[in-house]
């Protein structure tokens, strides 16, 4: 049997031993999504960048950059943050250079274990084979915001435990997966009711980016799994 | 209307803005449940000391001496950390010197706040008459394990949060809070076996100290409320 353990925020990534792990990177609304959304629309790589000042050399060459602060497309930025920036026509065959507030510190974080992948609802059940078919420790690492617990990750969290779990090949001591599962449990009869009270719904109410959330709470949209390497991220078929 | 704050771990404690909260340190399993008997068995004083090297030097003075460190006595303390060591006989008019592994911490970080004091199950309804007659907003601040997530100590946050939101005076914008008060509403109807699948659960049974868990789920043992001034806790009635 093999052991799940969620993460709710990067603050406590510290607290975890993971490196053997299999993790899973993930920023519902909505960094994890739109990448997924990318890759699923021919995008050849994206390259998660940290820093506004790294992600600016990346200006006047071939790469679209992809760029959020506190949910607003930073100026110099091809695109924002939401799905819909995603196109085909814009991204097909394209790398994207990708900085957001929470989602690609979560991702260079999770590149620290065996190896990461990108997880959404829109891609929950290809990562989910890919997750049963390596057969090895799962380590679910929550974006949140700003080092607090957010609930739309921590339910997708959930689902995949519960998901991992139901094929009889994985188990958990993990307090953290336990809430998780059992928020999936309250959210799955309808997620998007349930992820009305969500903090990130206001915020991205306020900023008029509210209109994503319908999609990023869609199952199983494409079966692309992106997954980490040497710096980059590439879609995987699964 | 006042604002409710969870706070999951003392990890994430930088991330919150708290500062002019009345604060609430958490840890059920077993320091606050203990810290609680103590002053309702009429201990004078609790100093909740951060270091074993801090803690000996309080050996052979008049204190008495509480401490663990991975759920174990320490070999020089006068008694470990379930709540069965307070026993009237023992603690009655004695300050008791005070140091574990996650809640020592955890009451030092909440004593950054406007006022701080100390909630378990055994005192939840005195914890929350004092949090309502103050007209406040409430960070609820979990000692969790290690710096990561417990079962426990969210439960009660949530079982906290919702009788703050149902005196009308209350609300939150946090997803902790939210998810807090979930699991509240799952482990509600019954909170001994809900908390059976919490890590600490097995950890507590490994030490042969799972006979405290019982006690510790009890519900208004006492009217008493430890509150934190210049470095030591005091009880008082609410």
């Amino acid at each position: 049997m093999h052991q799940i353990t969620v993460c709710f925020t990067p603050a406590q990534f510290p607290h975890y031993q993971q490196e053997r792990c299999n993790a899973v990177a993930i920023d519902i609304l909505r960094a994890t999504t739109s990448i997924c959304t990318a890759f699923m629309n021919g995008a050849k790589e994206v390259i998660p960048i940290s820093t506004v000042d790294e992600l600016k050399t990346y200006t006047g060459t071939e790469y679209l950059i992809a760029a959020e602060r506190d949910g607003i497309q930073l100026d110099f930025a091809d695109m924002g943050n939401s799905p819909h920036y995603f196109t085909r026509d814009l991204v097909e065959g394209k790398t994207i250079a990708y900085s957001t507030t929470n989602g690609t510190h979560t991702i260079k974080l999770a590149a620290q274990c065996h190896s990461a992948a990108i997880g959404a609802f829109i891609n929950i059940s290809a990562l989910c084979r890919w997750l049963e078919a390596e057969e090895r420790d799962v380590f679910l690492l929550c974006a949140g915001w700003k080092g607090r617990f957010s609930l739309e990750d921590s339910v997708f969290a959930g689902a995949v435990a519960q998901k991992l779990i139901d094929t009889g090949k994985f188990t958990t001591i993990c307090d953290s997966a336990l809430a998780a599962m059992d928020l999936w449990s309250l959210a799955k009869p309808n997620l998007t009711d349930y992820i009305k009270k969500a903090a990130q719904n206001d915020r991205l109410s306020k900023i008029n980016a509210a209109g994503a959330i319908p999609y990023c709470l869609e199952i199983d949209t494409t079966n692309i799994v992106p997954m980490y390497q040497n710096g980059v991220l590439r879609g995987v078929k699964k």
